[in-house]
């Protein structure tokens, strides 16, 4: 009955002589880092100018399983799912000052035809405040948290990073706003750990901790979410033993505040995977924002901000696990998870990979069959480039023996097995 | 194992009192469109500025729904879902003259750090043109259909229509590149009947004509779907005994080329809900794109172009549908397709609700709870100007009965009925 989304969740499958991209030896002169370099060459993303990608099929299924998992556990906590726009009115930014470019460096503005300037996204914590506005009038409507999965547009000076810093980047961002501190505290925490199963779900958990960063005006630290990263534009300092991270901002605060020895941090390079932010009452009082509490008081909001770099993290993992040969996506968020590949094109090698093809749909594994007319070595390298996590190879000999050859992304050898015992290996 | 967009599917059931935005008896003053008065007293949309909406959590819905099955239709005929960029390169729009504010007026630009213009997405027709330049060298590599559901930025002079004529607006756009010019006219013809579908599953179908319009360079005609409805822009020439439509733009070429007589043609209001376009190789040719041919030679693409706003159909169908109660939407968009309203709270009346609200989840029905405290009165107005097209009443007098209540949207009286029959009718 048309539920959202079930429809792409369908496309289990696809040959590669119908997939659209191809993959490549070349990458656009002015591009530097890996992450886009791997992503261009596997025909993922598409560069439109710096900082600016666009997400070819392969690219859009990896972001669109992120989103999934990231869909999830907001809404497991109680997140409901909105859009905000793109254009932004200038009045809304001005009530609390960040209209100005001296104080947000990054905005992008553009003009009606009237004359009347407005503003591109580059957040949304103003816009959403005054949308709420409309919405908690009491007590009683609290608390509230939405997100949105939003295409942020920013004027960065500089676009070096591939999709880990975009002018133009996909972020799932979300808002709650509560009557009382505690209600917001205990909000901020339940987020923290939503965010670590992300983190755990998109296999980059134990290469990420959460931080002691900048508080801004309420409180003495905020959190970010930093993944250990040679390609990170951060460092981090790392207590192991007691598993406290800290960020250069605040550094000399946090050993303070936080009894930590100096001598015994690492400093690490590192990615901002996510941020969350306690906005206290601030945001609501520059805004003039109240809701009637039990007392029938007119009181501010306590407001929070929760973001994720979709696209970021999308690159940080492109980053982390590539090799010599190209990407390595974790299970989780491959565009698909079987590379099918059939040597030889004798009608029996075609109708057994057709069955296997089939099986692994049935049993709901996407799966992208390399039916090119091409030599071994060449769909080997190809699904290598690409990154899709297991491979299963079809020919004459396997099924002299009645079986397939399997080997993980990562393995050194493969193996033979049988079609059931892949399944289950798959399914399991 | 994370299959895009599993998730939002899951999300079958929401109680009334736990849902973000309620309905209201208010509109901004500015407001003068039917479909955004009812979808912002219904609690769909948010209006950020004139022409300009956010999408809150049921709007979001719809449009999902609509998005899901767009996408069905277009993966049927071989599209392949991408996603392109806002920000757009000047120089992409140079090579076609189509940068110049005199001949597209309806742009929004803005400029990187460095001072460099870049224009907002209005279109994609040369980014898409651009980026297959990388991908498609040969006849080998054709054809190739892709699209996205992206957001399109629109300077509009005026913004008056609601959410069918934004400054800011969600549109599907495909396009499709072909070695011959029978190839493309065979997939514009595969694209038209994939349209039908399309409007047909949207409930409009019968309302809606595949229209003549202007052709541009390439062709005499290209073809606009458009929905009767008065609250439409433009104006719809119909032959209703030869079922043919032709827009005003070339009502005169029309009547000879097509042998109609001006006479029998009803003259109505519509609105455009879909556009096709043949470009031949007229934009090839501007643009410098070849691929080899099996000669060898070099030739430049057949081009089309497919377009659905996919929030203005969401508006038409709004204002078509709608009553002196509200919103009435078709099952398929509906945010949930069930309202189910408890009478009375005893623990026997809100443990029989839970079990239907259970019985439709385990259904795959989306179901709506009014759990509020609130007259039955209040519950089933809200539901009906909300348009779910199903209400289920539970109360002390239908479990005497051991029965159900339930009236469809534009029922004028309920009939009692049980869960099974309930079931059945809904799962038909």
């Amino acid at each position: 009955m048309g539920e959202p989304g079930l429809a792409y969740a369908k496309l289990l499958t696809m040959k590669r002589t119908e997939l659209f991209t191809k993959t490549s030896k070349t990458v656009p002169a002015d591009e530097t880092a890996l992450n886009a370099k791997l992503l261009i060459r596997a025909g993922y993303v598409h560069k439109e100018m710096a900082g600016v990608y666009a997400y070819l099929p392969l690219g859009l299924r990896v972001l669109e399983k992120i989103k999934g998992i990231i869909r999830e556990e907001m809404n497991a906590i109680g997140g409901q799912e909105l859009l905000m726009t793109n254009l932004q009115p200038k009045a809304v930014w001005q009530t609390t000052q960040r209209w100005d470019d001296n104080i947000v460096d990054i905005w992008f503005k553009t003009k009606l035809q009237s004359g009347e300037d407005i503003g591109l996204a580059w957040s949304h914590e103003e816009p959403i405040m005054n949308m709420l506005r409309d919405y908690v009038h009491s007590y009683k409507d609290l608390p509230v948290a939405v997100y949105q999965f939003q295409t942020k547009l920013r004027n960065e000076l500089r676009a070096k990073s591939g999709i880990m810093r975009g002018r133009e980047f996909l972020m799932k961002d979300m808002y709650s706003v509560h009557a009382t501190k505690e209600d917001l505290d205990d909000f901020y925490n339940q987020t923290i750990e939503a965010y670590k199963r992300v983190y755990d779900r998109l296999g980059i958990g134990n290469l990420t901790y959460v931080t002691f960063a900048s508080g801004g005006a309420f409180t003495k630290f905020s959190h970010e979410f930093q993944t250990l990263c040679e390609a990170g534009e951060d460092w981090l300092y790392l207590d192991r033993e007691r598993n406290i991270a800290v960020n250069e901002e605040v550094l000399d605060d946090a050993v303070k505040e936080l009894g930590l020895s100096k001598d015994k941090l690492e400093k690490l390079r590192s990615a901002e995977v996510g941020n969350i932010f306690n906005f206290g009452t601030d945001k609501a009082e520059q805004m003039g924002i109240t809701f009637a509490d039990q007392d029938n008081t007119q009181k501010p909001f306590y407001y929070g901000s929760y973001g994720i770099g979709v696209t970021r993290v999308m690159g940080v993992i492109a980053e982390l696990f590539a090799d010599d040969r190209g990407l390595v996506w974790p299970d989780n968020i491959a565009p698909y998870r079987v590379y099918l590949v059939n040597i030889g094109n004798s009608p029996e090698v075609l109708a057994r990979t057709q069955a296997v093809y089939d099986a692994l749909q049935e049993s709901g594994i996407d799966v992208l069959w390399d039916d090119r007319e091409a030599r071994p070595g060449e769909k080997f390298a190809d699904g290598d480039l690409m990154g899709i996590p297991h491979r299963v190879v079809i020919s004459e000999k396997t099924m002299a023996s009645d079986s397939l050859e399997y080997k993980g992304r990562t393995d050194e050898t493969p193996i033979n097995t049988s079609l059931e015992e892949l399944l289950n290996r798959l399914t399991a």
